[in-house]
């Protein structure tokens, strides 16, 4: 699994930076992409990646501020012609998302060769993807903004097929058959399944946001705790903790030390503002753990699996 | 005056074309550039050009395709923060234009610090801009699309400072009453004025269509006899013609053949379909004659004054 920030950038697009998309790739484990909010040329941005847009099955929207919806239409739009003919598609967003996409697509009479679902989210609500569970949390930004938290399913372990071939056990069905029982025999011994399976292999819990405040509602911590990886925006840096308030968003440091309890694994902040430049985000990361990352676009990261 | 292209795809964009946006550039007479269509990520191509967003003052939409309008509200929201605050704007587009636009705003909580005016077009309507005069042709394409056709004013000729100044008559206030009077005194002797003034200068003709068939009609015709420019649509090649009637849209030749008694004088394809590579278009062009282009995007072609 891997994160890549297709849009890295705040409020309006510049050469470096564009407006906000997320991906997280699971194509290896589950063959789809999960994309997070669709600012304006996110499918330009796609177009210089590997991405399938027919293998985007699942789109979370966080709210419904221009710069991360702008996108959407044309996404869905070209999709049609990119390979999704009949895949659905279904997206999570807020109230209004809807009417708004019928709008759209009413006025520029267009049509899809796909079944579009759409998810009207609200707080505290709980979404069941097919590897995921989904909870989803309220924060703060003026208009309705969620984050995200997506809890992969827990997997068993793997099978520890030297020691079964040790027993003269040869790779067959009977493999699956273990895996699925408490018990099993062979030969007439009864062996117990537990002890050819590795240890479970834990799910990862990945937490996206949308624009917001720095939020210091406990229910929302507690659902952060342990995360392995954490996406954030910091549209303000240099401790204008106050001016990121007014604003209804964050600061960097500010954001650090509310997340200090947490034991995340892996930090990443995107939604930058175009005030700042390179040398300013150099000096800002000197400061920053090696867990932790100011993302550009194109950024990629590994989220490793834990083996508990 | 300058033609720009900024986006000269069809449908969806590729890597090297982006989907339709066209810029008149009138900078140098009127202080600002006339934004044809607003394919997305229109603002991310104007973002590598010298072109100011402040300056573009009107925007036609020849229809309300999404490769055509799905830009738009991105563009007019990021206006507000490149220093188009306080200087309006006009739109002029089919029928729907508005509502989608207040639903748009409406979703995404966008207010604009500039006067949006809204123009809701139909056909044979005239239009009056400061420095032309538009007219509009409804063309074939499905859903209503249309021609605005661009009639430059004409203007005074030059005055001739040098045989003024040989009678004596020094730079100065009475230079512009020469120009704007029939006949002028300069030491008691009468001068007609006309005998000082250069060819009037012509205004000039631009063309610049929307998606559509080959369209016959007089009227139409009549309307573009003469253009300095014409911008039509060739999203088929190689003599697919009926294939390009039954999309609604046009094939190269057969639109060479429609405009071959309309004495223009520069002629430009856009709206080139993704499927036609390099090798394509370049074998298209050999049989062009020199005033016929095939634009990719940034072509950018003047526009010279016509003097009669």
């Amino acid at each position: 699994m891997k994160l890549i920030v297709l849009g890295s950038g705040a409020g309006l697009p510049s050469k470096d930076r564009n407006t906000q998309s997320i991906i997280l790739d699971c194509v290896d484990e589950y063959n789809e992409y999960i994309l997070f909010d669709v600012g304006e040329a996110t499918q330009h941005r796609i177009l210089n990646t590997h991405i399938k847009p027919s293998k985007i099955k699942n789109i979370f929207i966080t709210h419904l501020h221009g710069d991360h919806i702008f996108g959407l239409p044309g996404f869905l739009s070209s999709r049609a012609f990119q390979g999704g003919q009949n895949i659905p598609l279904t997206i999570y967003g807020p109230k209004g998302i809807e009417e708004w996409l019928e709008s759209t697509f009413s006025v520029s009479k267009s049509t899809l060769n796909y079944d579009l679902n759409i998810v009207e989210v609200e707080a505290d609500m709980k979404i069941a993807l097919n590897n995921f569970d989904v909870s989803v949390h309220e924060l703060e930004h003026g208009i309705e903004s969620f984050v995200y938290i997506l809890k992969e399913k827990d997997k068993i372990g793997e099978l520890n097929s030297a020691a079964l071939k040790d027993l003269g056990i040869p790779p067959g069905p009977i493999y699956s058959d273990i895996k699925r029982g408490e018990s099993f025999e062979f030969e007439g011994q009864i062996y117990e399944s537990k002890d050819f399976i590795g240890d479970k292999i834990k799910g990862r819990k990945i937490a996206i946001h949308g624009d917001t405040r720095v939020v210091s509602r406990q229910a929302y911590l507690d659902d952060l705790k342990g995360a392995d990886l954490i996406v954030h925006e910091a549209t303000f840096f240099q401790d204008e903790s106050q001016k990121a308030h007014d604003y209804f968003h964050s600061e960097i440091n500010h954001v650090l030390d509310n997340f200090k309890d947490l034991s995340y694994k892996i930090l990443v902040f995107v939604h930058i503002s175009n005030r700042y430049d390179d040398a300013d985000i150099d000096l800002v990361k000197t400061n920053l753990k090696d867990n932790v990352f100011i993302a550009h676009d194109y950024f990629e990261l590994p989220i490793p699996r834990n083996v508990q």
